[in-house]
Order: structure tokens, then sequence, then C-alpha cells
């Protein structure tokens, strides 16, 4: 698996998973019916902020993951990150690799820690993998979040110091 | 005390305070040399969102506040607000009224709570005002926010249900 940086060439591949994750409506916090348009510009960041691609041997994209300043001014120095990985080529590690990849982009470009605004409760591979990289939720919004299933759950804040 | 709709012709009186405010920068999560245009922009805001400002019976602008929806799609029923108190006029109960307008605000435009996403924690003014409105800080980002005087300091996450 190779992450590398994400380009507009790319997007065909990243919106039939990102539109079939957003669809679901169980793990972001986007409108549900986000069209394609808005979709790209809200992921494909430009710099200093950065969206990478994951891909296996043949070039198919497995995966995305976007990274960026979470806050302004005096709280410029925390990073945030987000990520998609297609269902399809889930349980391959491919999460893992591109969060990894997300702490190691913070890290480097000066951030002092990450936070994690929203994460579904429910999500629990998500949280898991999260926690595993030693991430701890430093609180959750009680009901923040109406999952189409399980009704209103919770919307965890997760953060990493780096 | 009167709290109003904001309209642009009240900017000039909001701008001058507001900018003391974030050129302090010891409260908010701005760009400290955040320009003005900028500032209006982000502050004046558009319906379904809200802003408005607090006046005496001679028309002066003691303080303003504005209101948003804070999650996207299936976390739409959370709002945020912030509030700006002009200091020559801190400590009359103008925080505390333009507070208590954004609750009533959020509950009757369908909000299911108000979640603040940054509330310095030497803000203690701010953080006493949320508490005695039953705001509860449900998670603090350590070291989430560079003071100017005391260095590195937590931001809570508070949150009122409605």
């Amino acid at each position: 698996m190779l992450i590398r940086e994400a380009t507009e060439k790319d997007w065909p591949s990243i919106w039939p998973f990102f539109h079939a994750i957003v669809a679901a409506g169980e793990t972001f916090t986007y409108p549900m019916d986000l069209d394609e348009g808005q979709a790209q510009g809200w992921w494909l960041l430009e710099d200093p902020n950065r969206t990478v691609v994951a891909v296996d041997d043949t070039g198919t994209v497995l995966g995305t993951a976007k990274m960026n300043r979470n806050h302004m001014g005096n709280g410029s120095h925390i990073a945030s990150a987000s990520y998609m990985v297609a269902p399809e080529h889930s349980g391959r590690g491919v999460g893992r690799a591109l969060c990894e990849h997300t702490v190691d982009w913070a890290r480097k470009a000066g951030y002092r820690a990450m936070q994690f605004n929203a994460v579904v409760e429910t999500n629990v591979n998500a949280v898991r993998l999260y926690r595993s990289l030693d991430f701890e939720i430093i609180g959750t919004l009680p009901e923040g979040f109406n999952h189409p299933e399980h009704g209103y759950v919770g919307l965890h804040i997760m953060h990493k110091p780096l």
C-alpha cells in the first residue's frame, strides 16, 4: 500500500465510496445529500492543508484522508483529520495507515496536538482504531448525532498530543 | 437594554470593541490581525443563522452575539453562539442577556442543544456566566490555546441541552 498526495484525477475513484459513506449518514456530520462538486471542494484541500489517497500495487484507491488546521489564531497549533476507506477494502489496515500518516504529517508540520471534533460513538471500529493510536476521548457531546438506525447517540471529541 | 437584529449599519459600532477583543488574543480563536472586512463577514450572519446587538436607551451598542448551527447533517440539531461585550460596558449584565437571548433563539429554532467549541479556560468570567446558565464543561482540550500572557491553557467544550 502506498499513501500519496491526492489530485483531482483521483476524485472519480474517491467519489463512489465517499458518496456511499456520506449517504448512509452513520459516521459523518455531512449533509446526507451532499452533491459531488461541494464534496470535492470540502475534501481535496489546498496547501498548507493536505489530502492523500491510499493505493494498492495496481493503483486502485483504497481510501483517503484529509488533514488540516482545526483552530485559528491562538489555537492554530491544533490539527484535525478525517478518513474514508472504501467498504470493499476495509479490514486491511487502510484506515490505520491513513491515520498514522496524518499524525506524522501533523507532527512534522509543527502542530502540537490532533483533535477530532465529532466521532460518532457507534462508529466503534473508528473509536477503537483511534484509541489504539493513543487518541483519548476528552469529552462526549450527549445526543450530538442523529443516527439513522440508533437514534440520538454521542459525538466524541478525541485528542492526541504530538 | 434592548436586544435586536444587527444590521450592516451597526458594524461601525461593533468593530472598535470587536477589534480590541480579537487583537488582545485572550478569548477568541480568531487571527489576532483579522481584518475588518473578514471580521464583518464572519460575524454578521445570514438567515437561518442570526446576529444581534444589545443597545441601551440612547441606542449605544453595548455588545453583540451571533448564533448559528454548529454541526451539519445528522448533527444539525446542535447550535452554537459567540458573544462580545464592549469592555467599557462590562459588568452590567450585557453578556448574560445576550447569552439568554441565544439560548431562547436556539430553543425556538428547534435545536436540541447548544455547544461552545472553544472557551478559553482563563476566561473565567465567561465560564462562570455559562455555568450559571446551566452549561456544563463536557471536556477540555489540553493546551488548546496559546494565551499571550498565560501560555498554553485549555479550551473547554461546553454544552447545554435545550
